[in-house]
């Protein structure tokens, strides 16, 4: 019904994360209405992003250069390690600013359902590292999910091989969490891990 | 934290109808995750509408030339014209193909509260080509919102100087609707406007 050129814009919007046909069609109309404002400021970072950022090759994190700038940063903690599934999960802990060492993206998790194995990740890249910078500490920091925590002992019995801590987030209430909202499991590991104040 | 150009996109990412700063960022990350298969084709798909696809100057529709595909469409039918308030509403009759005429874009509704006035929308082009077009009958086929109905009810007055005929789109229940779930406004309307069977 459409021209093709505005069809073909709206299926690749549809196809984003957390879009739809509906609001796939919604932004291509919104696009196209502010061309100057909108479309072309896209446009623009998008080409510039398609340019210039890569993959670290050591940590797997997202930036112009590799390795990338946390990984060269010197105020970054030496031989404390992050484990993260994935970019994002970087990006929020980074946020929070609550972290000191450096990181290292997995790609994803163990999952037999779909067929990922310890070789489809970034394992190997991990003990290399392991051995190569010296490293105290590892943080699993990775998501409270069956297939995360299933990742997490996998790594952990990998692990015990080397001289060094490896440490996982605490689970339990989440600051500003309302109890009657919670899960069960949620709350079981908060009530084991309970402390004296 | 990111880099700038990341940031960047995910701040206009963020801005799009539909998304927010959350979906902005996991927008950005499965756009730069997927270059070849996702990023590529955006930027084509953008360039190409950012280059090729323009308003028509008779009815206000996007196509690649004006006047666009449907004035020029011999198909439709002579004389009738839709009016309706934006193109997304041009594009959901044409995709339900149930009208045979052309259509003209208002571009919006009267609104005291935003200070859109009759000069604002495209009412003068409606009635040059009311003049110029020989149409026998107009639909008003505006949304059922208190702005399209007062937009509605403007448009009626002026057009009662002219020769032809000018309808407004049922009211009534949604076809697949379940009365239940219906507000009383459109249960009401439905009532009034009931047909013997």
């Amino acid at each position: 019904m459409n021209t093709p050129e505005i069809e073909a814009l709206i299926k690749i919007l549809s196809k984003l994360p957390g879009l739809g046909p509906r609001s796939g069609r919604r932004g291509a109309l919104h696009l196209i209405k502010n061309k100057e404002k909108v479309l072309s400021p896209l446009l623009q970072a998008l080409t510039t992003v398609h340019e210039k950022i890569k993959v670290c090759d050591t940590c797997g994190n997202l930036d112009t250069i590799t390795p990338c700038n946390i990984c060269l940063n010197a105020k970054k903690e030496a031989g404390l390690l992050c484990v993260v599934e994935d970019i994002s999960d970087l990006w929020a802990i980074e946020r929070s600013g609550t972290f000191t060492g450096k990181y290292h993206v997995l790609g994803g998790t163990l999952s037999a359902l779909e067929g990922v194995g310890p070789d489809d990740l970034n394992i190997k890249p991990l003990l290399e590292r392991i051995r190569n910078e010296q490293v105290k500490e590892v943080v699993l920091a990775l998501n409270a999910t069956l297939e995360g925590q299933t990742t997490c002992h996998y790594l952990n019995d990998l692990l015990k091989e080397y001289d060094l801590e490896v440490s996982r987030l605490a689970h339990g209430v989440p600051v500003g969490g309302e109890l009657d909202y919670l899960d069960d499991g949620t709350l079981t590991a908060a009530f084991k891990a309970r402390r004296v104040i």
